[in-house]
């Protein structure tokens, strides 16, 4: 379902990807990738299908639910799925097969197991102790809510 | 501003973090973390502001920008900060800062860098012929618009 709806996909305009998310054997939502069609570099079919099936669950926590995906997750999608706490992945092509058609999934995580200091982007830490204050006023704060 | 921010937001009901995206001295979009305002587990402050400044400037390339956040980057927003074209960010708190606060970033940039059958969740590759065959199909297809 979910490399029909990457094919699919490419005739309504956006990007080859499509993913399912399932909780006990039910679809609860699916997505393409809307990159280019919604100006969001953040729209892929992941991504999408997350935010989907929280907005339809009503909650931030997708722990029970599985996703499908076309190809494997780039880093923001598996960053993504972690956060949601997911804890099954399903994917039919990899990395390699988007690098060969031009995604840049492969570079991203060859970028982000690099040190701050040594990426193709420019990453500079300031006003640190500020920043750490801003989790003491977290800790204290009584109406937190984890996640 | 992204840490003032990130400290509004805790009283927002949001998560303690903020993010300002700029492009050439003028901010372009500023935005608080709205995980469990919103129900959105990918509503992190970074990727809130992204999709507002390519919303705003009405591309999805944001090369020229750049984000300043409260604390570093998760793997997730440094995917999205790739794929947006972002090539500075500035951030003040960091990962392990988050970590002793209760949030998993660093926990995920742990996992990111493992290979996919030793991670905590399961990852599954099947159909993998069928799937690298959608990139063919994109290829082929005339009206695509590379991202």
């Amino acid at each position: 379902m979910a490399i029909e709806l990457s094919i699919k996909n490419i005739d309504n305009g956006g990007g080859p990807f499509g993913a399912v998310i399932v909780k006990d054997g039910v679809v609860v939502a699916a997505s393409g990738n809307s990159v280019t069609n919604d100006n969001d570099p953040t729209a892929h079919a992941e991504v999408n299908t997350i935010r989907a099936a929280a907005k339809k669950l009503g909650t931030f926590d997708l722990s029970g639910c599985e996703i499908y995906s076309s190809c494997e997750p780039c880093p923001m999608c598996l960053g993504a799925i972690y956060w949601s706490g997911i804890k099954r992945v399903v994917f039919a092509s990899d990395r390699y097969s988007a690098a060969s058609a031009g995604f840049s999934d492969e570079m991203i995580y060859n970028e982000i197991t690099l040190g701050n200091h040594e990426r193709t982007i420019s990453m500079e830490q300031g006003l640190s102790v500020e920043g750490e204050k801003v989790f003491e006023v977290w800790e204290k704060y009584p109406g937190k809510i984890p996640y």
